[in-house]
C-alpha cells in the first residue's frame, strides 16, 4: 500500500482528532473576530490549500454572509505592492507552514494591523509564528507529496471557524458526523474502479459548481499530480460559457456535486454532454436525481452540501489513486516534484 | 478571413476609440469613489471576462494598493445568501450585459447600498441599466463566438479606472500608447507559426505569473474553445507546487510574459521544462533575458509590463487563430456554443 493510500485512510481520524482539539484555538479566533469585526477574509495560499480558500470563500459567504478575498501573493512578494488589507481578517494556509509566499502576506497583513491567522499542520513553524492565532490541524506527517489528509483538515479548520462564528445546532450536529461520513466515503474505494477507465488520459475535464467547485479544483489537481492525466477544473456556469467546445464524442467529463441549489445545473450539464456522446462519470454526495452517465459512484453521507466537499474530496482521493494503479504510476514519487515547494 | 480575425484586427481602433470616450465615465467614477472611500472591489464575471478581473486584482492591488475580490455568482443566485459588501464598490464586466447572474450580483450589491459600475459593449443592457455608472466599450458588434476586442477593451477600461483613480503622469504616456502598441502586435501574425506546431493539441499547459497570469488563462480559454486543445493555466509558483508532474519528453507548454520582477520566473521555470525536454514556446512582450524555448515570439510594444496584458492578449488571439486554421477549424463556429451564455 502506497503513503498516499494510507494518508487517505488515515482521515477519519485526523478529522476526529480536530474536532477534539480544535475548540480552543477557533473558539479564540471567534472571539477575536467578535472584537474586530472584520469586513472581509483575505485568504493566501498555493495548490491544495487554494482550493481550501475557494471553499471557505462559499462556506464563510453562505454561513457568515462575510466576503472572501483570495490574497495575490506577488503583490506581497515580487511586486513588493501589497493592497491595503485593514479592516480584513487575513488567513494563511500551508500544510507545512514553510512556505515563503504565504508567509509574506501574513506578516504583511500583520505589519498593517489586521487580524492573521495561521492553519498549518506544523504548530512550530514560520507560518504559525507569523500569526495572531494558529490552527494546528495535528494531522499527523503527512509523507506522501500529493496532499489529502491535511487537504481534508484546512476544510475541516475552516468549518470550524465558521461555526464559531456563527453557531448553530444542526450544523454542530453536521460537524460531530464528519469522522463516520468519510469513513463511509472510503467503503465506496474498489467501486471508484467503475469511473478509472475513461479517467485514463490523456485529458479530462471536471465540472462542480457552489460549494463542490473546490472539490472539482482539487480532484483536478489530484489527477493530474498523481495519475499525469491533464485534468481542467470549470463550474457549470463557466463551462457553457466557451471551455465546452472542447468536448466531442468520446470526451471524458467527471461530474462532482451533492444534493442541493446547484444539482439541477450538474443535471443539465450531464444531458448536454450526453447529447455529444461525452464519456460523463460522476462522483456524489446525496441523492440528487437521476444522472445520465456512463458510471457515478455516490455516497448518501447524509451531510449537508456545506460539508460534502470533505466527503468528495476524499472520494476524489481515492479515485485518483485508483487511475495511478490502473496506469502503473507510483503515487508516492509524482515526477518532478519535492513535498515542500518554496515558492516566493 | 474569419469574423474572428477581422474583429482581432479591430483593437487598435477600438483601443483609440476608448481613449478617447471613456474620459467621463472614469472621472465619474474616480469622483463618487473618492467620496464613497471604499474598502475593497469586488468583482462579478464570467468567461474572458473573469480573466479581465483577474487583471484587475493584480493592477488596482498594485497601483492603488486596493484589496479586489472575485464574486461567487452563486452565493447570490442559487444559495440566495450573498455576502455582506457594505464598503466594497462591485463592479460587474459582460460583453453583453445580459450575463443573469452577473447581473444579480450588481442588484444585490445595489440593494446593500455599494456603488456599482459595469462594464459592457452593451450601453443599454440590463447590466449598464443596473448598475450606478457605467463604462461603454464601445467595441462596436462582437459578432465571433470568442471574445477579443471586448477583452482588451475590458482590461483598458480596468487600466483607466486604475488611472482616474491615482493619476500619473507616466501611465498616462503609457496609456496613450496601447493602441500603436496593439498595432504592433498584429503586425507579428505570421511570426506566430513558428508556435502553432507545438500547440496543435490534444492538451497544453500555459504559464504566467502576476499581471500576464490573467493573459496565461486568457491564452489557454482562447486556445481551448477556439481550437479545441485542452489548455490549462497555471502561475509558475501553483505549477510548481504539484501539476509539473504532469510533463514528460514533448510535452507543449506556452510561456507568456513581460519584463518585470516575475521575468526571472518564467527564465527559471524554462529551464527546468528544457530539462525534462518539454515543447516550450514563448510569447513575450520586452526585453527580458534569453530563455530556452523551441520557438519564442518576442513583441517590444515599450509598454509597462502594468499594460503588458493587452499586447499579449493580441498575440494570444492571434495564435489560437493560426493553431486553428492549422487544424481546419472554422473559428467562428466553435462547436456547443451561442454568443451569449444565460447563466444563473
Amino acid at each position: 500500500v502506497s503513503r498516499f493510500r494510507e494518508e487517505i485512510g488515515e482521515q477519519p481520524a485526523v478529522a476526529a482528532r480536530l474536532l477534539l482539539t480544535a475548540a480552543p484555538a477557533v473558539e479564540a479566533i471567534a472571539s477575536r473576530l467578535r472584537e474586530a469585526r472584520p469586513t472581509s477574509f483575505v485568504i493566501a495560499a498555493r495548490g491544495s490549500s487554494d482550493h481550501a480558500a475557494t471553499y471557505a470563500k462559499y462556506l464563510f459567504g453562505s454561513r457568515n454572509r462575510a466576503l472572501v478575498a483570495l490574497a495575490a501573493p506577488s503583490l506581497f512578494t515580487h511586486y513588493d505592492r501589497p493592497p491595503r488589507l485593514e479592516g480584513a481578517c487575513v488567513i494563511g494556509i500551508s500544510q507545512s507552514g514553510a512556505s515563503p509566499d504565504v508567509i509574506a502576506v501574513i506578516e504583511a497583513a500583520g505589519s498593517q494591523g489586521c487580524l492573521t491567522v495561521a492553519i498549518t499542520n506544523e504548530a512550530e513553524s514560520r507560518l504559525a509564528q507569523a500569526a495572531d492565532l494558529v490552527v494546528a490541524l495535528e494531522a499527523g506527517p503527512e509523507r506522501s507529496v500529493p496532499a489529502s489528509k491535511t487537504y481534508t483538515a484546512s476544510l475541516l479548520a475552516m468549518a470550524l471557524i465558521s461555526q464559531a462564528i456563527d453557531p448553530d445546532a444542526d450544523f454542530a450536529a453536521a460537524l460531530a458526523r464528519v469522522p463516520r461520513a468519510l469513513g463511509a466515503a472510503l467503503q465506496l474505494d474498489e467501486e471508484l474502479d467503475h469511473l478509472a477507465p475513461a479517467l485514463l488520459g490523456p485529458r479530462a475535464v471536471v465540472i462542480g459548481r457552489g460549494f463542490n467547485l473546490s472539490t472539482a479544483e482539487e480532484v483536478a489537481l489530484k489527477l493530474t499530480e498523481t495519475s499525469y492525466v491533464l485534468a481542467r477544473a470549470w463550474s457549470v456556469a463557466d463551462f457553457e460559457h466557451g471551455p465546452i467546445a472542447v468536448v466531442d464524442a468520446g470526451f471524458p467529463v467527471l461530474l462532482v456535486g451533492s444534493a442541493g441549489p446547484v444539482a439541477s445545473d450538474l443535471q443539465g450539464i450531464a444531458e448536454r454532454l450526453a447529447g455529444y456522446s461525452c464519456r460523463v462519470v460522476g462522483l456524489f454526495d446525496g441523492t440528487a436525481g437521476p444522472l445520465e452517465a456512463e458510471a457515478t459512484v455516490r455516497l448518501n453521507s447524509g451531510l449537508p452540501e456545506e460539508l460534502t466537499p470533505l466527503t468528495l474530496a476524499v472520494l476524489g482521493q481515492l479515485l485518483a489513486h485508483r487511475v495511478a494503479l490502473a496506469l502503473k504510476i507510483d503515487p508516492d514519487r509524482p515526477r518532478a516534484l519535492n513535498k515542500v515547494t518554496r515558492t516566493w
